[in-house]
């Protein structure tokens, strides 16, 4: 094998060699043996024969009188056959009597057969009259009586290899006393996490020194967990070069299958490259599929070894679709049905890059409840994608565009995924957050006023919630909304003694702006605007003296929490964030909230849900700071 | 409240009347903690904000450089801005420069922006020339950078509570760092398993007392855990009926529902009755759905309690209608989504009884890929019905009967289940169990020849497996057969001497015989025939002569079984059992095992299967003893 470096990209498999090449890697399959009660889901390593007759013994199905059939040749309503009565034979105790003829014994349902008795008598169809039985139907041999080994009889073919054992299959396997069963063991995969910036959830995080949240460890487990693997995640090794080596290796002996997920690091990687070369084949290294550039496959000792890229959305995707196919193999787990769904393309999307595109897409119930496909890629690694994507559509190399209104078909995440019930978009707002807690399945994408309007108008959310400023120039309908007080949000006890917005001009005070997108930032502007009319001054002027104007961030939240950190003296914010968080606030005014839906979605469950959430505002948010019903 | 008996069924109430009172039960639905690594499949018992900026830090999202933007406005591939390169910064690590007019630092994705740089210009767009850097095009702020917070910020609405953990948020909250995640408790269900009958799998078990294995409570504990409850097994009480009482009052104090499924002793419900009435109350007893008559609905002490009934099939099916729904409820778990089937009655099927009834059916398709549906239903407790039906159709009480070729919708038991690739019926034979092995979701029953033939001229079945006698007089494809040599089964060493046929007529053997569908009864009395016409008898005279030729068992291996355990001298079986079971054989001959296939059908991928099986037979059965292709 030549030596491959990190760069050399340049003949990408196709997606079907990948395939071929990860079916090539042996990725266990053995059995092993689990209690009956720890069966649920598995799959059996072999056939079942029944090892013993159910039932045991010929067992009476009903209660009634066990007889011998031929003493009741002729009997009916009108001229009951009477017998004499023996005995009684329950459930669960071996008959102490036998059934001669004109005789018969009272029987439970469940209990054996007496000796001599062929047939069971309902109870129903019996009188007793002095101590004798009549019975008023005549009955056939081997009536109301289950014969030994009817249900299923020793050495039948009870279940075959590959059965997932379902309650069903063990009610099975309980009646025929099965205590242990042979299942597939499942295969172990080693989970390596590389990359000297990751830190496990739980640890503390630098930020400033760049370190995250390690997302793909935990996310490749749980996708490991699903398609019938157990899971092995290894320890962090950080930038210690030789710990990750000693990491591979140790992975590779212990299980099927190791499995790493692509560093941002070039050394990492190389470090991967080099162990993989040394101890093991490297069968391919980068698939024409987008995201799978970096999708690397090989062995490593025994193992089979596979790379997945790093940004968790393209992990997760090329994990699915290549990956976990091998794992449920070798586990014997079936593919989950029904995983697709159909829509039309709610936009027109671009392609024509020559790779197989694995394009991330949500779903939306339109009004007729036709579902509309729309592409979910925020790019650069967002793991919001990851939640906010219900499936991915498979786009061929050669296709330059899908147009807006083609029928695509969505690989669903998992087979119960259900399109969101409401699907909104638009400010970021602590109130509604409460309302979305009242209905089943919604979507939110926090993507401001405007942005939200431009997507409601696109026709793709069902409704958009918009702040001052955001007036809707099409048709919508509005469903209500709520007034809530912004201002500035300053330290705790106020120590600059921050009095108003002329403060912030005038003096020297390091502040937090909202992004454009935002409605409070409209307020804010808005606000300015005024001051700069009564100081006969223009807006740009005041702006220039505000330090920090320009520094923008996110959510309704993130000045706050800057001011809260001491990055900042002044944050534009809610008074009900300012109290969350026991910081002051300035108040500057009151701005409303509203929730404007497309006309052809309002009866949709969900909006419809939204609409009663938001009458109900007074229960939903009175203990909010600052927020009243409008 | 009054005191109800046993026989008190009068006043049903109708299946929502059960519901209601199975609704009117609070089943649990609190919260716990759960490591994030075990939350996958739980639900989420309360909103999960972002507590933090994902990124921490604004973020190279390409390796390149970190620029001023306004140092390359004007930059292009003629025209490069030339910059000093003034130190690097890799992911994981603090940045240790500033970016000051005119500089730029190497950066590698995922790393901090260094203070001063506003934008990354991809390392494919520049050039390193005498230790500087050309910037080949001109950037925008924020280009190739992921701004703080952009994913989602802090005091954004991240996952609202009753979401389902699957990898996708998993991997969401992972980014968050969540180390441990607010879940639903899983409502604990308490199994009570009643009747003296009643023995745990892995325990013995004394057929003749008339004891079973307990079935219901371990099927009936997987279908808690696949509706998300935790399941509680008590141990079985048998006859002692002040230890049921105690059990029944510990497991309504440890759980929020008590399952028993009703015994067949009398006595065993009649402590039930008395128990939930004492320390309680019952709701409902009886409801009007076949089977469901025998279930109860109450409360005991703080829990709620369920009675089901005692058959297996039942047990499950009133388990899956009326009880998970209400675990999954309470446990917050979406019902299963896609678990209906739509397909056409295979048969006329007649009802009107006054109850709706949940009939459980088989499903297979015919050629041309639709669905039939046909009732199973082999009645008197039978569990293989459990694995032979592929779920339920509901019939009103008001329908008399279903037409072959009537449209019906199927609840299926879970998502996955898919029609067999092939169903079979007809004889029972070891090489046949083994050919089965090879065909993934065969089914197959074992009616003998004479009814498996029955069936297939039906139109159910695909195939039928016949010996001698077993001659289609309908229009088949022959897929192909084997030989078996078949005979008479003796103690091992034959002690007493057995030669042949004419033993069993002529001296005084404990003979047990296979019933009259079985082949192996054709040939048999065949050879009985060629033995009388030899004598000059009748057939009849050497039947009579024979001790036990009444005595008929179910299954291939059953005779065999019967003389293994002493209670026969002889048994009609095969070789290859006789071999199996270490016991001695007396060969009578061969008979020819073939396999037919419904003409529509031969094109179904597991009849094709089962063809190539058969094809490969030597590789199959080469090493049951006795056995032979065709």
């Amino acid at each position: 094998m030549v030596g491959v470096s990190r760069k050399e990209f340049r003949d990408l498999a196709s997606p079907e060699e990948a395939r071929e090449a990860i079916a090539s890697l042996n990725l266990g399959g053995g059995s092993e043996s689990v209690p009956l009660a720890e069966a649920r889901g598995r799959v059996l390593a072999e056939r079942i024969d029944a090892g013993m007759d159910v039932p045991g013994f010929d067992r009476a199905s009903m209660d009634g009188y066990a007889v011998r059939a031929r003493d009741t040749f002729g009997a009916d309503e009108a001229d009951p056959a009477v017998l004499d009565l023996v005995g009684a034979v329950h459930a669960g105790v071996e008959p102490d009597v036998e059934i001669a003829e004109g005789e018969c014994a009272e029987i439970s349902t469940g209990a054996v057969m007496p000796s001599g008795a062929d047939a069971v008598v309902i109870v129903e169809r019996t009188d007793e009259r002095d101590g004798k039985i009549e019975m008023r139907t005549a009955v056939a041999p081997g009536d109301s009586v289950m014969l030994a080994g009817a249900d299923i009889a020793a050495g039948e073919r009870a279940l075959g290899p590959g059965t997932r054992i379902t309650p069903r299959e063990i009610g099975l396997l309980s009646a025929l006393g099965v205590e242990s069963v042979p299942v597939r063991a499942k295969p172990r995969v080693g989970i390596i996490s590389t990359g000297d910036e990751l830190v496990r959830p739980g640890q503390s995080l630098n930020s400033a020194a760049g370190q995250i949240f390690d997302v793909n460890s935990y996310t490749v487990a749980a996708g490991v967990e699903d398609a019938g693997g157990e899971a092995v995640l290894y320890p962090h090794a950080g930038d210690d070069y030789d710990e990750m080596e000693r990491l591979l290796t140790k992975a590779a002996t212990e299980c099927d299958l190791v499995l790493s997920s692509g560093s941002t690091s070039a050394s990492a990687v190389d470090v991967i490259y080099r162990v993989v070369e040394e101890q093991g084949e490297l069968l391919l290294h980068g698939v024409a599929v987008k995201p799978g550039k970096p999708m690397l496959v090989g062995r490593l000792e025994e193992s089979a070894y596979i790379g997945l890229p790093g940004y968790p959305v393209s992990a997760l995707t090329i994990f699915q679709t290549f990956v976990a196919p091998a794992i449920r193999d070798a586990a014997g787990v079936q593919a989950p049905a029904a995983a697709t769904a159909r829509g039309k393309m709610a936009v027109r999307e671009r392609y024509g890059e020559g790779r197989m595109r694995l394009m991330p897409v949500g779903l939306v119930e339109d009004g007729a409840g036709d579902l509309l496909v729309y592409p979910v890629d925020k790019g650069s690694g967002a793991t919001t994608s990851l939640v906010e994507a219900d499936g991915v559509v498979v786009v061929h190399p050669d296709t330059a565009f899908l147009d807006a209104g083609e029928e695509v078909e969505v690989d669903l995440f998992s087979p119960d995924v259900r399109p969101p019930t409401v699907f909104g978009v638009g400010e970021d707002d602590p109130a509604l957050s409460r309302l979305l807690d009242r209905i089943e399945r919604p979507r939110y994408l926090s993507v401001g006023s405007r942005e939200g309007l431009r997507r409601l108008r696109n026709g793709i959310a069902d409704v958009a919630v918009t702040t001052t400023g955001g007036e809707p120039e099409f048709d919508t309908v509005e469903l209500g909304g709520w007034t809530r007080e912004w201002g500035l949000v300053v330290q705790a006890g106020n120590p600059e003694n921050v009095a108003g917005l002329a403060d912030l001009v005038d003096r020297d005070l390091r502040f937090i702006n909202r992004g454009t997108a935002a409605g409070l930032r409209t307020s804010f502007t808005d606000a300015l605007a005024t001051l700069a009319e009564e100081r006969g001054q223009t807006r740009h002027d005041l702006v220039s003296a505000i330090s920090g104007f320009d520094l923008t961030v996110k959510a309704h939240e993130s000045p706050a929490r800057k001011v809260a950190d001491g990055r900042a003296d002044v944050g534009l914010g809610l008074r009900a964030t300012a109290e969350k968080l026991d910081l002051g606030f300035v108040s500057l005014g009151t701005e409303q909230v509203r929730v404007f839906a497309n006309p052809d979605r309002v009866s949709k469950p969900g909006v419809a849900a939204l609409e009663t959430a938001i009458e109900d505002g007074d229960a939903v948010f009175a203990d909010l700071p600052g927020f009243e019903t409008a």
